[in-house]
């Protein structure tokens, strides 16, 4: 990928009861390296464009309480590039095969696929993560493990890579994910851009908690 | 304060063109610690209860293009303990009448009065920052000092405590910022504990950046 490739459609699941922090941190990452990107490229476009999507455009309840309105439905949304599967009722949501059928769909065609904290069992549902290296939230690693006992749960880690797949750890591991894909993408200047803006500290070593 | 004080009200003030991440790393990071403080101190209720205000309850879009829809307007809210505000366009917010007469009234009687990134200048336009030592995000410092001459702007800092108010620096330091003011108010066991659960690295010393 080149700093002129055409834009990256990112694409954001929400759901009733899914972590505020855990969708809206990959998605103001994914916005800010999309302005970055114009400044730092000379591009005419942002290098990402990003959207919520769900089952219905109905205005759904976060974990905390929060009033969303997602943009897109399953039925209704642009072509994906980039799918982040934030946590919270996750587990809930990977017994639904509403979501999965899409979810299937989705990713058969993703540059990349990610999730954060609990979003890792909506990839294990869908066998994705068998034999594969990802992780979840501290809290919920043995849960993974014990539910989809084909993953190779990772702990202490931020982010794990798996090909086309990153999972991270919990709510703001999302960030240092987000950042990650972004240099993936586009480069490692404009990640650290991104991060410099977002004045967040990137645990660029995914390592390290 | 102590462990069994009766709960706090955190209203979280939203608005057009509010910078997401901003606005949601507090919601959050209350949200959390109020889940965390009947674990820890055995309280029935938690220690914190969140909302979003605005001028209306109509639905507003965040810079970045999320959708939201406020719980409560200025005019129909529960009373406030801890008011938060926000980046994005708070200098547009700062020059309009209805919200500086709103948040007159609401500070004169907070626990706490906050902001993130450019927040500030909200606090600035009520002349709440004169004399004070006061922060915002790093790209709009030159400003704060050039838009409020008799403000004391600091650098290089997370945030920055001046009695009730508290300012912080750019979008993720909204995070740390909330950490310390649930530490001031319910000690710190209550912000370490929240912090694990969001897997978020606190800079625990505001100097630190």
């Amino acid at each position: 990928m080149t700093a002129h490739a055409p834009a990256l459609a990112v694409a954001v699941l929400v759901y009733d009861q899914v972590e505020e922090l855990d969708f809206v941190g990959p998605y103001e990452t994914f916005q800010v390296a999309g302005q970055q990107s114009t400044d730092l490229f000379g591009r005419p476009d942002p290098a990402f464009t990003v959207f919520t999507v769900a089952e219905t455009t109905d205005l759904l309840r976060t974990r905390g309480g929060l009033l969303v309105r997602p943009h897109h439905s399953f039925t209704d949304h642009p072509p994906v590039d980039v799918v982040v599967l934030p946590g919270g009722d996750a587990t809930g949501q990977s017994g639904r095969p509403a979501v999965l059928d899409w979810l299937r769909g989705v990713v058969a065609s993703t540059t990349l696929t990610t999730s954060v904290c609990t979003g890792a069992f909506l990839l294990g549902a869908l066998g994705l993560l068998d034999g594969q290296p990802a992780t979840t939230h501290a809290s919920a690693l043995d849960d993974l493990a014990a539910t989809y006992p084909a993953v190779d749960v990772r702990r202490g880690v931020r982010w794990v890579e798996a090909g086309r797949i990153i999972t991270s750890a919990g709510i703001s591991a999302g960030i240092d994910m987000s950042l990650y894909a972004v240099s993936r993408l586009f480069g490692e200047e404009l990640a650290l851009r991104t991060a410099a803006y977002l004045e967040y500290d990137w645990h660029r070593d995914p390592v390290r908690r």
